[in-house]
């Protein structure tokens, strides 16, 4: 366990150490009905999204949120460290110790805190394996704002408690690709099995945030001010293992669109800034939706109807639905456009990995620790087991950091697949990538 | 939160404050077999059983292991407080932050380091809900431990994703009543559609644990030790309470068979006994399942066939079958032998609570709090709530706390037939159990 840490008092922008990288939209050529886009954004968050301010003051209100659960812990995996007999030492910061269960309410709190300053009704969103949505259903219910989720079909299949907990909390839960919205009936159409996304769901939830009266859209991830959100886990992290007398060489962390993994690792690069020692910084994806190691970066939508603005980055291009894996929260079609820059600059690497390891590495991780792992999170744990393997090879004492983002308690059924051989290859997976990056090819930048 | 409050070197307990109190135990009638009872419990662990020691120092490895949760959280609700508009001030002790998700991982890392150390080959019980098979089944795999989980029949149709989530820890995990022992056989001979309970489990568990090489039985609550190991919470309570500038007149705990009752409030009891100052401890009983405020204070066994030696105790009686509420861990027919002296002489109250008012508390706290309560803990939730509107009514602040023992992430289904008017009723309860005090009217000590 680690030593006394506090809860950081400001969020820390990567941005205003990043020289040369320019924060730019560009508008979108549709646009929904007739009407214009009405902003999302309350001033205060567009402030903190285009803002070079390196730390931005955390609400003592958000703060005070934060209290009730950070510090997370930050746990040396010592027996997953035997199991493997590597002399790498391997950590984990434990964002499962939320009270929604993940990472997410780090961002879900401080933006219903916004919203309900605006003055704004209720939330709309979009949500993959559920974390995001659970974490927002808490926040607004913290807050007494309306809550309504569009959560990814194929998610929403697998991982029924999501439904329900969400609506615990009070929210409104749809299934998306849905009959409610235009994107949702415009998309079932041309395919009615669609098993949805992350981009899917957003169109959906934008298109509600443009005609309710009071909803505004909420992201879960991909824009500057989640990212930023995120970053108390890397600041205490940081002291953490400081206080533990060691410092990561590597930090491992999944990536769907990026603020988990932002989360853990900007605080880090921010270190490497000052004191001139490198920490590795590998976002892991899945091998269905690898838009780092295989995406092309260029400028693209967030959403798979092309209604929200265009951002520079790597995609996969925003009509690609990704195969029907169980890290749902992963199977989105593009990296938040900050963290493309520093793939493209080299600041950071990535890695891409299959389905059947990750679950392999989630049940390893959960006999030896005894905490489930999101099948998200296990992406992170999959790759740390091979640097640890590859230590123990090469004898190397690797010191390793990984952002445990959520636990897998809404994910047994998928660990009872892998358990019992029936879960689902993601093999095909190649074929529908390499057909998305076909189309994309006359679009390159 | 709380303030800084260490986790306590030793366990408290309580039978050493119980002037009067005998520990006595008469062997069964019957036994197993042809062969005589094997002994289950290592020396260690049977000291600890009938000691009369006020303090057993935890070994130094085992609470190595609790300090990696422990102290758990003291949490003010002030959320629920403002949405009852009560004077009362309620506090809930945490244990759902255990990484069992439960206070039973308490005893069951005890109970693992003991027979570890004396050279068990593996361990099997019987578990409810299953929060003490989680518990046990995590608490083997850190110690190298097989684990055989029975699992009441009915909990394991309502909550699957606890068998996954054992299976997940290595457990073997089977439904109880089984085709797999004598007693399992006989019990569905009769009945062959019996939803099970925790005593027909026990029962199944204590045969295998006779049979089977190097494997003992270990219990998950009603025995000394176990109520013993559970202290920690209420130790930890008391220092939290008073970091915090309060100290509760009222303890309110969910009762099955006792450990979670003791683990909060023993530790009050002894203060009252320090200072002079009385906290009211309240046990909160399912109306289905009324074994103190409507059953027998009589000799009796503690498994369903009857094989375990008898105790004294409040008891429906050990062929009981309570109707298959959702809070299967709260469906065993009688309470531990030093609880039912205590309330026999006074020193602890008690109330039974129907199922619905109890899921609507847990509803309602969920909303409040963000933290979905198992349905257990939702009993003394519910009680806690008819406290703070009668303080509402006399106006007087009563300062209330309760064992939020374990969380409700595996019970989202029931809380979804809660949510969509789907719960069963329990009213029919009442008939089975006058029907089951007509059968003991002979038996009446």
């Amino acid at each position: 366990m680690s030593g006394p840490v506090n809860v950081p008092t400001h969020w820390y922008n990567v941005v205003a150490d990043l020289a040369g990288y320019v924060a730019e939209e560009r508008r979108p050529a549709l646009q929904v009905g007739t009407h214009g886009i009405r902003p999302q954004l309350p001033l205060s968050i567009y402030r903190q999204s285009v803002s070079k301010e390196p730390f931005i003051e955390i609400p003592p209100a958000v703060r005070a949120q934060y209290e009730r659960w950070r510090p997370t812990p930050l746990v040396r995996a010592h027996r997953l460290e035997r199991l493997l007999n590597t002399p790498a030492r391997i950590y984990y910061k434990c964002e499962a110790a939320s009270p929604s269960g993940s990472h997410k309410l780090n961002s879900a709190v401080a933006q219903a805190y916004y919203y309900k300053k605006a003055g704004v009704r209720g939330l709309v969103t979009g949500t993959g394996a559920g974390q995001w949505g659970t974490a927002l259903s808490m926040a607004c219910a913290a807050y007494g704002l309306e809550c309504i989720v569009y959560m990814v079909r194929c998610s929403y299949e697998q991982k029924p408690q999501r439904r329900i907990l969400m609506e615990l909390n009070g929210a409104q839960v749809l299934p998306s690709p849905s009959l409610t919205t235009e994107a949702g009936r415009s998309i079932l159409a041309e395919d009615p099995d669609c098993p949805g996304s992350l981009s899917v769901a957003s169109s959906e939830a934008h298109e509600i945030a443009q005609e309710g009266e009071g909803i505004r859209y909420s992201a879960g991830s991909g824009d500057n001010h989640v990212l930023l959100h995120q970053t108390v886990i890397g600041q205490e992290a940081v002291a953490q293992m400081q206080a533990l007398g060691d410092y990561p060489d590597t930090v491992v962390a999944a990536l769907g669109a990026g603020s988990n993994f932002a989360g853990i690792a900007m605080p880090f690069y921010q270190q490497s800034q000052i004191t001139g020692r490198p920490t590795r910084l590998v976002a892991v994806e899945p091998r269905s939706c690898p838009k780092l190691t295989r995406g092309v970066y260029m400028w693209d939508h967030h959403d798979a109807l092309g209604n929200t603005p265009m951002s520079k980055m790597y995609t996969l291009g925003h009509t690609f639905i990704p195969s029907p894996i169980h890290a749902g929260g992963l199977r989105y079609h593009g990296a938040a456009p900050v963290i493309s820059w520093m793939y493209h600059e080299g600041l950071i690497d990535a890695v891409a990995l299959g389905q059947s390891q990750v679950f392999e590495a989630g049940v390893t991780f959960a006999r030896a620790e005894q905490l489930i792992p999101a099948p998200e999170s296990a992406h992170a744990i999959a790759h740390v087991i091979e640097r640890a393997v590859r230590a123990r090879e090469t004898g190397k004492a690797e010191s390793i950091l990984f952002n445990l983002s959520g636990h897998g308690l809404m994910d047994l059924a998928s660990y009872d697949k892998y358990l019992s051989g029936l879960l689902e290859s993601d093999s095909a997976a190649d074929e529908d990538v390499e057909r998305a990056l076909a189309k994309l090819e006359p679009a390159r930048v």
